[in-house]
């Protein structure tokens, strides 16, 4: 499928709108990042994007992934371009240098996982996967463990998973039934069965490491009674050399409504051999080490199909001639004019740019609030890290879809047929509002983790903080009301919650989507001033005209839905709802 | 797939609401349909829907159609229940009582129809199109094509189907190419190729009756050449007796995104015999006829979508325990409390249900006005039929995505697997947005030619009828500013139109969401008022507390976003949209 990596859009958002290489110099893990290393790395990734992984993208939903014998077979062209992905060092982009990975900033290693997104998601799963794991690893692993795997994984010479979900508890994980028998040598013993194990089992890698979460026999009820292991395909040795077959297997796969290229496996542990990662019982907490790496990654993978189903939609708009304009024939001489001519055909392009491009700058905010926390030890950092991470993950693929089903109405009925591609976007995107906690779960994680409890604080300082960019005079004012909003409702948020336990879940929805409606429009203001007067900077300005007047309008009605108490929820008796 | 067809809903709506047999003794056709009768139609309507076509909808997915030699082989099972559905002359039950038609209230037909397509709308579609056939030529037909066609059609034993759009013209109709020569006999010789044609070729009946639209060799150019014409699979004698094989062929079927058990052909017409239906030139107003129907057929193909969905997904939050409500364990002694202790779940499945028993009640009045029109020749009811056509169509389709995709989010993960049969439901409701013409093209018709060119007359008519109506106290304030909104942004739609050729265009989507939602509100105060104490009087108050408190606020967004201008769209230089 024909994509185009934003590497202009790239070069605009870190060298004009956030000036990254001052923030970088004052980082000494990214001082010596030249702006012509930064230019060659996303031209690559770009490349690598469009010519390596793309053109598999309509193989893979073709072809999906087969298990026979406990095999799991990919798509055809999967295991080659995942060897070019990986010999790049790509999955070891942002990793530890220590072990092998390039130590390159997360904002800039999420341009690039935008592009892999977009170009192939099914295929780009096998890596996030094991960049995630990598990371729980480094986080919380032993000396030895972070000797043995971390290389091989960053390599791509393994892959990695993350095990959790089980067919009776997947939001809950309080109530898994996964066990881990201590034994003799220090390690477990894992038995048990989990489902939707993405990249669980499959044929692009010598070896797979899941991290399983288990309880361990006679450990605490609920959450607190969880641990997470190290539960590898293959046992290695201490110098990673591969031993003994591990005793897990893939059941099944999923069989999915898209990314068919990735497999999907329902997996049993048949007392597996595992190894603790991190504290007896503090699983949990290890996990979203790697969770929360993967729900950043996961808004961006919203971002790509959002993204790529524009790219798609905007070209057949400008090649399809269809009617003519109200104003009178744009193009005498054809049979007809283009669909551009159409103002319905342009609201729904534009809808779709505007959502792609302000998120995308938002998120990019997101990604340098952790590179901050993590290299200067910036506290504040790291709390907007947290509060943004929520928002990119479920306000950017809540767009995705709504982005890609829009590109598959601009195609009308060639939209609905698989010969034109975009029916499949809109199939891959659906998961992101699904897996990695589900987009109600980020909502609810986000007003009431995040805001009620600490008393709207962390996100008045960030309003003050994005305030204090250079903002286009043009859009200053609806920029200041909708700040001035989105502070309304969070004072009457926090006020209320006391009084009314369920209020945080009850509007958590409408509030991360008024969060994110905020921060596109902050982020349209702030990219229009720095835009210039060609080509590029026209299309931005018209862009964002398009987003105050037409888009942004909708915080107004998202500001009355939030002032409702949740008895307009609650009131309603249970069995009423499938009475 | 489970389905449990709303017969109470339907009985609440006639007997309660809208008080049909008071309407119904006023018509002359319809005055000797007695309460017991329609109640034992709706009972058998939801009894064939549920236990015969409900069973063999995910069936159709599975196995989709094959094309082998020309022939279509529907899936399994489905020429059988098409059989029970033909014989129990469904397909007649509003038909021309004179040409073995039922003669039954296009209202009452609307209820069974939304049965029919949320069971199984693969199956259905090979319905909808033949009672739209009968439409057409029963309107604009000769004698004796009524007579050779109408009860052959009606009955089921021959099929219909409409063959509008070409590759290159799809929604501008007037670029298509298929030709119609003239032959000696008075037919013509149809040569073309068509795409996208529902039940074009299948093996469920004996014949199959394309109505068929081509241009008359030396007609005019554009849509005012273009002729209708019924070009039979194979060509009946003057009693119906088949004859001859006639010369089209399916090409090769469509691979979509859903709706998989309808077979949709490409066309190939070579020299096939055609004969001329209604006038020379004449054929878009005769193919209206039929589009028309099926426009109102298909916003309800929407709302059964969106029903069946939300039966799937209440049931799933009913019966899955995960989690604890923030008030405290509801369940203590379970493992879990169940989904519908959380509001985020509530606030989705009440969002399902709010739009779809609010559009249910407007669309029941919609057809109310058809009937009116028909039978009293009522000019203003046929006004308020051509009306709230569109938005019948696109915000019920509308909504029944949006209610299909929120159901997959209850379900989480398993909304996203096929065994659980939602993500079907996602694939086969997303075709209702685009066929029958687009959605976008449903709200340009509302704007430009229903609501601009008529000076909003018909619109403000419609409101003060609507107004006349019972109105719950309670809601009596919203519904009234909602009303008031609507009216508020026409006159301001009409009167800057003068000055704004693309205005129609550019808010043609936002005006037909802002009336849908109107709609609905009117219909949640109706209702309401109606509704006794009972638990499904409980359930309707509580459902229209959340709609006024949650979901009416977005008409607030809606109508700041009307008041731009066009060139917020028609500024961007059309180059820009892929640079």
């Amino acid at each position: 499928m024909e994509y185009t990596a934003r590497e202009r859009d790239a070069d605009f958002l870190m060298n004009k709108v956030f000036k990254i290489q001052e923030n970088w110099s004052q980082i000494d893990a990214y001082s010596e990042l030249s702006s012509d290393l930064v230019k060659a790395v996303l031209a690559e990734g770009g490349r690598l994007a469009a010519e390596v992984m793309a053109p598999l993208n309509e193989v893979g939903d073709a072809h999906g992934c087969q298990l026979e014998d406990g095999e799991v077979t990919t798509p055809p062209g999967f295991k080659e371009a995942f060897a070019e992905l990986t010999q790049g060092g790509w999955l070891g982009l942002s990793g530890n240098p220590a072990f092998g990975g390039q130590g390159m900033p997360k904002s800039l290693a999420g341009l690039i996982e935008e592009m892999f997104w977009a170009a192939n998601s099914s295929l780009f799963l096998y890596g996030s996967l094991t960049v995630g794991a990598c990371l729980s690893i480094d986080a919380h692993g032993s000396a030895e463990q972070k000797r043995i795997y971390l290389d091989k994984l960053y390599s791509g010479q393994w892959t990695g998973a993350m095990a959790l979900t089980e067919s009776h508890a997947g939001t809950d994980l309080g109530m898994m039934r996964t066990k881990a028998e201590p034994r003799a040598d220090g390690s477990y013993s894992i038995t048990g069965t989990k489902i939707f194990i993405t990249s669980g089992e499959h044929d692009m890698a010598e070896n797979i490491v899941h991290l399983t979460l288990a309880r361990i026999t006679d450990g605490p009820r609920g959450t607190k009674g969880i641990s997470l292991f190290i539960v590898p395909k293959f046992v290695p040795d201490d110098v990673g050399a591969l031993g003994p077959r591990n005793g897990w297997s893939s059941g099944s796969l999923e069989h999915k409504m898209g990314i068919k290229g990735s497999a999907t496996s329902v997996i049993n542990y048949d007392g597996a051999q595992g190894f603790l990662l991190g504290e007896e019982h503090q699983g949990l907490a290890a996990m979203f080490t790697m969770m929360n790496y993967e729900r950043l990654s996961v808004g961006l993978q919203g971002l790509g199909a959002g993204d790529l189903a524009y790219q798609h939609s905007a070209r057949y708009a400008q090649d399809r001639v269809q009617g003519r304009a109200a104003t009178g024939a744009q193009n005498p001489d054809a049979e007809a004019d283009t669909l551009l001519v159409h103002p319905d055909v342009r609201r729904m392009l534009l809808t779709q740019r505007a959502y792609t491009e302000g998120c995308r700058a938002f998120a990019f905010f997101a990604g340098m609030q952790l590179d901050e926390a993590k290299h200067k030890g910036d506290e504040r950092a790291d709390r907007f890290g947290q509060l943004l991470t929520p928002v990119v993950k479920a306000f950017l693929t809540d767009k995705g879809l709504e982005g890609a089903v829009m590109a598959q109405q601009v195609l009308g009925g060639h939209g609905y047929v698989k010969e034109w591609g975009v029916e499949q976007i809109v199939r891959d995107a659906r998961i992101a509002q699904i897996y990695e906690g589900t987009n109600g779960i980020q909502a609810l994680d986000l007003t009431g983790r995040k805001v009620v409890r600490d008393g709207g604080k962390t996100l008045a300082e960030l309003l003050q903080v994005l305030a204090g960019f250079d903002i286009d005079p043009d859009f200053k004012e609806p920029v200041d009301q909708a700040f001035a909003r989105l502070l309304r409702v969070t004072q009457s948020l926090v006020a209320r919650s006391n009084e009314d336990a369920n209020l945080a879940g009850a509007v958590a929805t409408d509030f991360l989507d008024l969060m994110g409606m905020t921060l596109c429009a902050w982020a349209w203001g702030v990219m229009t001033q720095c835009a210039g007067t060609d080509d590029f900077g026209e299309a931005k300005k018209q862009t964002a005209r398009f987003f105050f007047a037409r888009l942004l309008p909708r915080a107004v009605g998202l500001e009355e839905s939030i002032l409702a108490d949740s008895d307009v929820l609650m009131d309603m008796p249970e069995a009423l709802f499938t009475a």
